[in-house]
């Protein structure tokens, strides 16, 4: 889950980023977050074959093509340096891949970066490659070599043409922090506002903020965060984290043409966050918005019960009241008519659809169940996947 | 109404902003554009006292005190330079002010700019000062001096500390285009989203965007903004004034807390201009929002009847169909259903309250016509008023 937006590319094709970012990688074992992907070679196979959720997609993809490229040339390059081969496979067999996400699609998740991330893992488990995947991650999705990792992620920009030295690192492990949490509030699907399918890249080419934050802004603001989290210091956190979304927003909106991912639901939400922090006097709550209308708030576990109260007050579960709290177990305090008060809202029912609650998790694990394996002994999707 | 909106103060006192700005004075012979002032001075009158819209108002208010103690500057100095006096009264007379503006409040527009420049403009006729009212209008709201002229109006920032230099000009007299035709969508009151009374004042403290695009954007501009409009090219006009407001709207985003003015309505008629012009393979139609969801739409006579004609079909009027066209008569065309299609929206009704179809203006003018003066022989308000 971006921490920072990523701010566009200053190469499309190798997925070189504007400027560095960071994110946090959410824990698995809650609902709806979790991509699995299993990946089979074998002489048999007379042809590269992917599936996502049980549907068969074009292996043809450039991006998905780059990743097998990409990792390929690693697993070629371990060999010719000599290390010996755990598996003796051919490098010209060819790959199954089937992939299942159980991300939410009207939540807009970043369900890519996910995916890519463990596609670029689970391909060197299976060709031996040990080095540096971020490269193989990359070029799937640009912000899938920070899901690499677990815990608090960089990805450093780099200054190299050719991007080796575009890398994730991490930051803090999913140990450093164990108060965090991360609340997912998944907006209900709006009639659509933008047609347009103008991405970043229109903002790099447009918007005259995007390069002035890139290069003037977001440094100081990487190792002002770096240091936050490091010291777990949550008011610098949190206050960062909010104002380098509104401004990764503001650049979309200073494309031309502009790009508004957040709606008048988002905005309530940004609002809500902030009354919370000034009944407070303290920044207890922060939000971010990547390229969409949900909301991740951060905030630390004593402080769960309340806001998520405070939500369910602004924003009543319509129908679904038994669904809308989805992950980790949370118990709503109840709210002072004065705190209500404070809150200042005119509660708009049904306008969040749902709350996850999470927190910070591991990278990509192995999964050593057979059972879980998505590819039967046949090398195609099991029923169940 | 501002082509350009004021970023910010670089002194709130003296009302200096932070960059120069230029604005488009409306006609005003249409309905709900209006203000109307008649201000008296008499030995009779025991203090100062304003009238708005017919209710007395605290005449201690500083910036109005700020107007009256500038004017009274202007005419004693006029005086001590012996120019011969039209009137022979006496600066320690108290003075009356009425002021009447049928604005529809909901509509937000710069009441206040046109209230200020009025006031300015009545105070000089009473006072008999005929120097530069720039001052007088600013002390009172800072885009009111824009409004002291009619036409095509540039704000020059000034450079000096005591604000003498920060003054209107005449771009264009208004009847330099007279095909540029203006239409204001009022947007039905929304829920209320911020209840923050954060200002621009709060953008210059905390948008590290705004100095940027105060310093190194807005100069440039202003000079090719001039250009278009002295050469009526509605192209690059247009294109201008929709990048700068969504840049003004940016840095509000970039502010923190942020300042959200733009509502999802407001996105829905970006979204249709955009699409309009694409269709059209050209910029036919331009928009700018000001401190508020109402769109301010630009564009040329000819095109006129299909544009609104495109806010009917994505807006359609809820129940005032018939009061849904205010100001110059509008006979809308019938959309094809090939274009229907290419503007890609979901119709929303009763989102627009009403149009009002305007075009440039003349800036203040006198009423000869003793009916049309607020004040009684008595100095009071008329019944009426």
């Amino acid at each position: 889950m971006p921490l920072w937006v990523l701010g566009g590319k200053r190469d499309e094709d190798l997925v070189l980023p504007i400027n560095s970012s960071l994110s946090v990688t959410l824990h698995q074992d809650q609902v709806s977050l979790k991509t699995t992907t299993t990946a089979a070679v074998s002489k048999d196979f007379t042809e590269d074959r992917i599936w996502l959720n049980g549907r068969e997609e074009d292996v043809e993809q450039p991006r998905l093509q780059a990743c097998l490229r990409e990792i390929r040339r690693l697993a070629r390059k371990r060999r010719s340096t000599g290390d010996e081969d755990p598996l003796p496979l051919s490098l010209t067999y060819k790959v199954h891949i089937a992939s299942v996400n159980n991300f939410p699609t009207a939540a807009g998740l970043a369900s890519s970066a996910a995916g890519y991330a463990c596609l670029a893992y689970t391909l060197a488990q299976v060709y031996g490659v040990d080095s540096d995947l971020s490269e193989v991650a990359r070029r799937g999705s640009g912000s899938a070599c920070r899901s690499l990792y677990g815990g608090f992620v960089e990805w450093q920009m780099g200054e190299r043409a050719d991007g080796k030295d575009s890398i994730a690192r991490q930051v803090a492990p999913e140990s450093h922090w164990p108060e965090l949490r991360v609340l997912i509030l998944v907006v209900s699907a709006e009639k659509k506002l933008m047609g347009s399918t103008a991405g970043m890249q229109t903002s790099v080419e447009t918007s005259p903020l995007l390069r002035f934050r890139a290069e003037s802004v977001v440094p100081a603001r990487m190792a002002e965060m770096t240091r936050c989290i490091q010291e777990r210091d949550f008011q610098g956190f949190g206050q960062l984290t909010m104002k380098d979304s509104n401004q990764f927003h503001a650049t979309c909106l200073d494309t031309f043409p502009p790009i508004s991912y957040l709606s008048d639901t988002s905005r309530r939400i940004v609002h809500l966050v902030h009354r919370f922090n000034t009944h407070h006097g303290q920044t207890k709550v922060a939000y971010t918005f990547d390229a969409g209308p949900n909301a991740v708030v951060f905030t630390l576990e004593d402080t769960v019960p309340e806001f998520v109260a405070a939500v369910q007050h602004c924003f009543p579960p319509e129908s679904n009241g038994d669904k809308f709290l989805k992950g980790l177990p949370v118990r709503p305090t109840p709210l002072s008519d004065e705190f209500k008060a404070a809150l200042n809202v005119d509660p708009i029912p049904g306008s969040i659809k749902y709350i996850i609650a999470t927190q910070v998790g591991p990278g990509p694990q192995i999964l050593d169940d057979p059972h879980a394996h998505l590819l039967g002994p046949d090398g195609l999707p099991k029923p169940a996947a």
